[in-house]
């Protein structure tokens, strides 16, 4: 089969919904295809590092920013679910039934994306919007624009926005 | 008009959501085309029997595969709204002002769906977390991980995520 | 490059999904594409007149079609957050931090897409479900069914459903 192009715009935070949009990366990369993953909004979530970094512009966050940066949740463990989130126990639930059953955890889905390659780029607009700076996202990612998303879909075969 | 192929990832088990899924995939098999709906996570809830099976592995559950299998709805008459559900009343609200112009009920939706020849497919990795059985699923369906999905996706000019 | 097509199905109402939307709309509108979107249930909010017209049938409704009129947001500046929301303040917070930085607010984004000759299309089904008539929409849009849609992602390079 031909090397194909996919996109995934990630607009949602939510475990469940992040965990669909990595199985099907991890999937399609596993086949040989060029994956990119546009985080975007709340997607931007697993793409913060848990740590504040030693250095970076947040200082320079309004109020507002800083509110929806503490609010917000810090990388792929802090996720919760869609539905049936039950004060937060629904996505350790979630993470204890996968692992019984052998699945790959959220965070071992992230990691093998990376390794196989799937690109994974911040919206540079929600990331204004939402005062995130690149020191406070993860390293090895890109910083693009909607034209951006837009160039590499009129590639792809697939687009899904999740 | 050639033949050509759709898919819809069917993530959401909401009433509303599964409503335009359903519509979506009805019209395109009443122009020709080959539908597929890969229900995943929440989506497969329109799968399930409503009955318990007589036989089944159910026993094999776990205590958490259990739960799931107690709180999520089985089939399509327990689907409430994903938006404006009013502690339940919402789906049967937009089920009445369904009937009340004519249109077709979801359940009308599913079966035509079926008859036209949609394949509804069974995400088997939501399964297994979740603890479905084949037996607990209606018959005739298939159970497919995320490479049938994306060879089937590659030869479809329409792929959604709902 | 050769201008492309895109659909969007507008499936939701909320303020941040709808922004989405609206700037990859905007975004492809600006690459030269032509871009249409597919306003359905929730997605009808934005297309709704904030005052109730002078003539039309709104007479006719049933008693649930009155409810969802009247808890329905009418308009793009009444549309709340998916995440977040914390009763309300949510998207104010969001257009404030938009404002912030420079961004286009979601009205402008809305005025700029027509501007840029985005086809919005109001889903007849749900409109008839809905109680929506003609009249209370906004001028220059269309009125289709699934079959338009159809027809047009059959000619699209990305469909995404919102």
């Amino acid at each position: 089969m031909d090397t194909t192009k996919k996109t995934i715009i990630l607009f949602s935070g939510d475990f469940d919904k992040v965990m669909a949009a990595l199985i099907i990366a991890n999937g399609a990369a596993a086949m040989g295809d060029d994956v990119t993953i546009f985080c975007t909004f709340w997607g931007l979530n697993i793409l913060r590092k848990t740590e504040k970094p030693l250095s970076g512009g947040s200082g320079k966050k309004s109020t507002l920013q800083s509110m929806f940066g503490m609010m917000m949740p810090k990388g792929t463990k802090k996720l919760g679910l869609s539905k049936m989130n039950f004060a937060g126990m629904g996505a350790p639930m979630m993470r204890k039934a996968t692992r019984d059953v052998g699945g790959m955890s959220l965070e071992e889905l992230f990691t093998s994306a990376r390794e196989q390659g799937v690109k994974f780029v911040a919206c540079s607009l929600s990331m204004d919007i939402l005062g995130f700076t690149k020191e406070e996202l993860i390293d090895d990612i890109e910083f693009e624009g909607v034209a951006a998303y837009l160039g590499e879909a009129d590639e792809a075969n697939v687009n899904l926005f999740i």
